[in-house]
């Protein structure tokens, strides 16, 4: 029998160590080093542990990691860190597989309420509480979102009023609303608080400032004038003591406003080097953007833990008898394919591009690049990548847990509980869909950017020609040429298969879409009297409001497109030529699905026929028969040892059950015990009848 | 100022009354006294409670039904039930409100153990057993999922092996793989079991049947050769004591065969009243078949739940400054539209689907309708309803917890328990994608039917006419027209919005899916020879396969359509004008809403032009408009009380902090001591400047 080799035959293979280092990226010593930590036992979640002793047990593991010096590097080097901003948030995403519960209360200590002092105070807090926080001598809470006030941030009910009488503030929540909310180590640890309020002197606000607050002796005595509750269970990370704190006009001193951004003479005169109220607030807020980064790693990690189990068993698992005369292995199935390996493709997208966000997060927080576009670069690729990663978590974990049946529900194959866990990181940080809208209002002001001036003629032309003028690094992408032309480019499958057909589309969708919101916000008020200011506002914001459901459907597009954009990137740097070809299969499954599950967009909008999208789907179904048998391969490169999966189904306990099974049918068969069925003797009747 | 009073104008409104009879249905009396039940605090889920205490609070819960006469319906009116079965399951649908892992308890005790002896079994066992399990004297487990089958129960591998000297079974589990795995009952509390296993006798294996084994003493030994494994912590429900069972050469009895399909005489002679194997497997499962029923339900009433809560909350919580002047009230956004009333919609349609369903499922297990036909409308109709209302139901919670963002994770607020415990509902009671692969085969079955010597041209022509034949009730729907006409008709969305235009591009697209399916099922085996069986069989089993996706797509298709249909017909019989017109635009909106998403199939098939497609979009827009001021009735009529809700944010606080910050900054302006904000004063500056 003779078999013809093609040139993508499936005899190219991933080099499991090249594509392994290519996801660990710039920091895999650090990610190296929080592993092998993550592997200790005395770090890992106990499944069913109560609320109070899991509390408990992450306290002791948050000193484990300052033992271990785990925490120190993003900290100043003369305070005993290493400046090491991009190591830093690998290694904290290492974490996720050790317990999230633990990540999360020490990314509350350290990357909230100690980055808070770091970013936001100067030299004096630095070394006044520093050193006291890394050794979590004073553990502490990051007190900025309120009960009535999480995602808009800027209109907290928190005051911090200066009194120049005894140069204090005084801190004060004066209504429920303005309670601070779901803090981590609010209800039993934290000895003090960042706590964010209104700053008011001499009778103006001068908007949102970080104050250190005391709250509790070591002991766990309220201090005076603040009280604590309990936020109690929740429905994941049961290991962090969340709760509420409130401030009974509480005094600190005028000193412990961290003042790098905004500061208050003793005698109440406010100063800024900041003039523009509103470029303040967001700088300060700005300084925090690596939650969102440190999120948007975990989230991957988690995802290819749980792919290699889910994968690792469906090629173990069998069910139904085949043709082949065995029982099926999962993973042969073609319904089974098509739940895991698109959201495999995925998992590779995404790591790239979080490797592509921390990058640029070091080089702002290094110094080394440190420019406002940089800033502004790095906040829009965070909040772009978060929303798209922890939701591609919680999706990949479930569809996991349901392709491993009853056996993905038990704690034991540690599925269940990440997704528990990891529920909030798609609100906390910022709320996805707002992250996604800010993404997509600056998609609006890029647009903008290129049509200052320009009347509406000549924004009705764009919408079908070329973009010019400056775009930022992750803003809004050009098309490289006319999208009539696209059409004709992408006659066939194959013209799509390249590379640059594939980004066309992607982002031909993100523009047009973006074009067409820009153009609808901008007839809505045309029929309004321009001097009539209240009814434009209202008019514009119920524009606003009927777009934002597409302004958020382009915003998840453009994420999608930078996903794409790394990957790509990243495929063209391994010097490998199996792992190439396996992964721009891989790339390709990626790119070609989001053009699948947006198909109507491209339809409707004329950039593909009926006959392109069907051959699309079958594209995708030929990718994932070749992708199957590279897919074992292809979560061995995540790197992820036994000791960080501790999931039972898969370490091979499913094959070695399918084997001893086997293997008492073939032994009774061969001694002529093994009972013949009814089903075959009612066969064989009917046949004589 | 005069406003124009359309026809559809928003002055219609539901009458909250007759709508929540409407969704309670035939069996209101029951559900209410469910309900009174279910208000019960002594049945609640106490958050956080560690398991060993939640298994014993759970088993004295399944006391306190027993005495409150709760789990008798469904039992013989002379052991002291009623015979009532779609009563039985109505009232247990409602349990899920008190706590899943009751629920699901309880149901393994009287809806698995007990149910399998009373229809599997005959009047002696009826006898002998069913009034101790009732008292719940008799705590049972139901013993058919094996480690290593699941939804196969055809090929487990646990014996029944009949020995004629001693007049006894001998139930074994020869392997790991055919240990019994996570049953309820089983680690702790089960005396007994329904063992499923092949019944062997003389040399024949006469395929699964069920019998009663002891395995456990009242006191909690186990028995000789029965040993039992805890599969500890779970995803939810860990109110339930889920474990393995193995049997070593374990004896019964031979009259704990459960003898009604199927029985072994005294010197191993086997008989039954139904010849062929096939058909008695199908027949015994599908005894079975109120598991899938009670899901169903359950599942919507935790989606009215969810609903509930985030509508009240999202109608009173505030975030964002707008042009109005005060905070905007979440629930005006439109996204927040857009995520939660097509939601509502789906609710609607699930609980008329399943009302249905119930009516069905009464009618063939009172006897009043018991034909195969029935019985096979029956499996079909539960086998397509349950995938999609327990998937519902997880999407519904999972947006319902974001919609409310940290609140909606806190476990006070009910969502994530309820997420968490109604994972499994997905993948027990028949895996979800499992279940419609079945639904999928009888499709095509229907559709064989019709064509029975039809050559492959006539199949090809009745792809784009009218079908002919029986059909059964819900089998594969009829087109009512050429589908080129339809294409007319459907000019413009005016003519979509009619109910008929609606159910024909529904009915369609599951046609035409399965004619394709079964077209290319055809064509695979064509150049197979016809004399060899094994390639032939190979080439099925591939073509199916590469189907399979397909063929389950089509089959939720078909689904959405019978869910549509029983929305439909309930609409149709309120009496009441204003609800009537509420409850169709909410029809339209879940109609609209399943051919915006599946967009792509019906433009690539030319169903609907691009244009069309962007006006279905453009309606739901306004549908979504016209349903935003009866979104609060909408949820009140699911009657669901504070007690059954049992979520902080759902009792009216957010609307109480809303307006106790509001009143604070009123009064303060009043007061003339709310300062000034510094933005104010820079953009007066910048003005002047």
């Amino acid at each position: 029998m003779s078999v013809t080799i093609t040139p993508q035959s499936t005899s190219a293979r991933i080099d499991i160590e090249r594509v392994g280092d290519a996801l660990l990226g710039r920091w895999k010593k650090e990610r190296l080093e929080s592993r092998r930590l993550a592997e200790d036992p005395r770090l890992h979640t106990i499944p069913g542990q109560p609320m109070a002793e899991h509390r408990e047990r992450v306290l002791e593991q948050l000193g484990i990691l300052v033992e271990e010096g785990a925490i120190q590097r993003a900290y100043p080097t003369d305070l005993g860190g290493s400046d090491n901003h991009g190591g830093n948030i690998a290694a904290f995403q290492e974490l996720v597989l050790a317990d999230p519960s633990l990540q999360i209360k020490s990314g509350v200590q350290w990357g909230l309420f100690g980055a808070a002092i770091l970013h936001l105070g100067t030299r004096k807090h630095h070394e006044r509480w520093l050193p006291d926080v890394m050794s979590l001598k004073l553990p502490g809470a990051f007190a900025m979102t309120e009960i009535g006030h999480g995602s808009d941030v800027a209109s907290i009910g928190t005051t911090a009023t200066y009194d120049p009488e005894t140069e204090e503030f005084e801190i004060h929540t004066p209504f429920t609303g303005a309670w601070k909310e779901f803090l981590g180590n609010a209800a039993l640890h934290g000895q003090a608080a960042v706590v964010f309020a209104q700053l008011i002197t001499r009778g103006v606000n001068h908007g949102v400032h970080a104050f250190f607050v005391p709250i509790r002796t070591p002991d766990g005595e309220m201090l005076p004038g603040v009280g604590s509750e309990d936020d109690g269970v929740k429905g994941g990370l049961n290991g962090i003591d969340n709760g509420r704190l409130h401030f009974d006009h509480v005094r600190i001193p005028r000193e412990n406003l961290l003042n790098r951004y905004g500061d208050v003479a003793a005698d109440g005169t406010y100063s800024s080097a900041i003039e523009s109220p509103g470029r303040r607030f967001f700088t300060m807020i700005g300084t925090l953007v690596q939650g969102r980064v440190s999120l948007d790693g975990s989230s991957v990690r988690a995802m290819q833990a749980a792919l290699a189990i889910a994968i690792r068993y469906g090629s173990e698992r069998r069910q139904f008898p085949g043709a082949s005369g065995r029982e099926t292995v999962l993973l042969d199935y073609g319904l089974h394919q098509r739940r895991l390996l698109p959201r495999l493709a995925q998992s590779y997208a995404m790591a790239f591009a979080d490797e592509r966000l921390l990058t640029v997060f070091d080089e702002v927080f290094s110094g080394a690049r440190d420019t406002p576009e940089n800033r502004e670069d790095l906040e829009t690729l965070a909040a772009a990548l978060k929303p798209l990663s922890t939701w591609a978590a919680l999706d990949t974990l479930q569809e996991v847990r349901e392709a491993c049946g009853g056996a993905g529900f038990m704690a034991k194959n540690r599925v269940t509980g990440l997704r528990a866990d990891l529920d909030i990181y798609v609100t906390f940080e910022g709320d996805n869909n707002v992250l996604l809208q800010l993404v997509g209002k600056r998609l609006l002001t890029d647009y903008a950017e290129q049509f200052k001036g320009a009347d509406r003629a000549a924004l009705i032309k764009a919408a079908a020609s070329q973009l010019g003028g400056r775009v930022s690094r992750f803003g809004l992408r050009q098309v490289g040429q006319s999208i009539f032309d696209l059409g004709q480019m992408a006659r066939s499958v194959e013209s799509l298969r390249s590379p640059e057909a594939q980004r066309e589309l992607l982002a031909d969708r993100v523009q047009t879409m973006i074009s067409e919101i820009a153009m609808a916000l901008r007839e809505a008020t045309k029929n309004t009297p321009k001097d009539d200011k209240r009814a434009r506002a209202i008019a514009a914001e119920d524009a606003f409001n009927a777009q934002q459901h597409k302004l958020i459907a382009a915003a998840r597009a453009h994420a999608e497109l930078l996903q794409w954009e790394a990957f790509t990137e990243a495929v063209e740097q391994i010097d490998d030529e199996g792992s190439r070809q396996v992964l721009t299969w891989l790339r390709d499954l990626f790119g070609f699905g989001l053009i699948e599950s947006n198909a109507s967009w491209y339809l409707v909008n004329g950039r593909i026929s009926g006959q392109r999208a069907e051959a699309v789907t079958a594209y995708i179904d030929r990718l994932i028969g070749r992708l199957r048998p590279h897919a074992l391969d292809l979560v061995e490169a995540f790197g992820l040892s036994p000791e960080l999966l501790r999931a039972e189904i898969a370490t091979g306990i499913e094959g070695e059950r399918q084997e001893e099974a086997h293997a008492y049918v073939e032994a009774q068969r061969a001694a002529g015990t093994w009972p013949m069925h009814e089903k075959d003797l009612y066969r064989a009747k009917k046949k004589a009848d």
